[in-house]
């Protein structure tokens, strides 16, 4: 068990989330990718079950991006944050707005982990899961809920 | 930052991951319930996006118990788990086999992620994030998929 200086690592962390949320609203994928783990072990919100690997995890971010014509917003609602020696989590519900090339609007909450090791004196997302309730009666993936 | 000692930790860990797969199995609401920590904030597989304490947390498993007449068959596929101080966090694909109560058989993989907390001694999920993928395209969520 290595040393910890909470309240630094904590300001490291918040400031990783942050660039997080940059990296959606500048829509840059490099920018998303250097906040992971080469290893990143993701449960994204589109499928399949689970991306291994940043190589692999910036191939949902690039559709993505490209998929929104103009501007993506993103709110992050009072993330938690907990965090111990060289590990860490956060959980918020998160509002996603945006503008797809087709011009549908896009604007729903979902609810957002993730896992932080301290790699290298590096703070760097390990696992991250994303998501949408599933109403098992109609099949369909909910996106008309409010917190 | 208290002491740990991360070999009991993990078994005393991986034995609530245990109790909570029999806890489906046998669907018990309250041993299920047992495992987790008064102030659960659970992203739970179904609507709403939130659930917050364990009396509120304990509606859905009450419900998917009683909607399965049958028995409820859980499987996990090598859960990760990573432990330090008094936190720990775990994160695996899930197979949930069972017949509901109007014949339907429902066989699907999920994602769950599980972030814990040492509280007076006592290893709980203070976390939960269970989910399936979206297709937003269809806007169904993707019960079709194997690891």
């Amino acid at each position: 068990m290595t040393q910890t200086n909470e309240p630094t690592d904590e300001a490291e962390i918040r400031s990783v989330i942050e660039k997080w949320v940059q990296a959606f609203r500048s829509k840059s994928v490099v920018a998303a990718m250097a906040l992971h783990a080469p290893g990143i072990v993701s449960f994204d919100i589109v499928p399949p079950l689970r991306y291994v690997g940043v190589d692999v995890y910036s191939k949902p971010f690039e559709a993505a991006f490209a998929a929104f014509e103009g501007a993506i917003d993103l709110e992050l609602r009072d993330p938690s944050l907990t965090v111990r020696d060289d590990i860490a989590f956060t959980f918020s519900l998160n509002r996603f707005v945006g503008t797809m090339t087709g011009g549908q609007e896009s604007d729903y909450w979902f609810r957002w982990t993730a896992c932080f090791q301290k790699i290298d004196g590096k703070w760097l997302i390990m696992h991250d899961h994303t998501s949408l309730p599933t109403d098992f009666a109609s099949g369909k993936a909910v996106q008309t809920l409010d917190p």
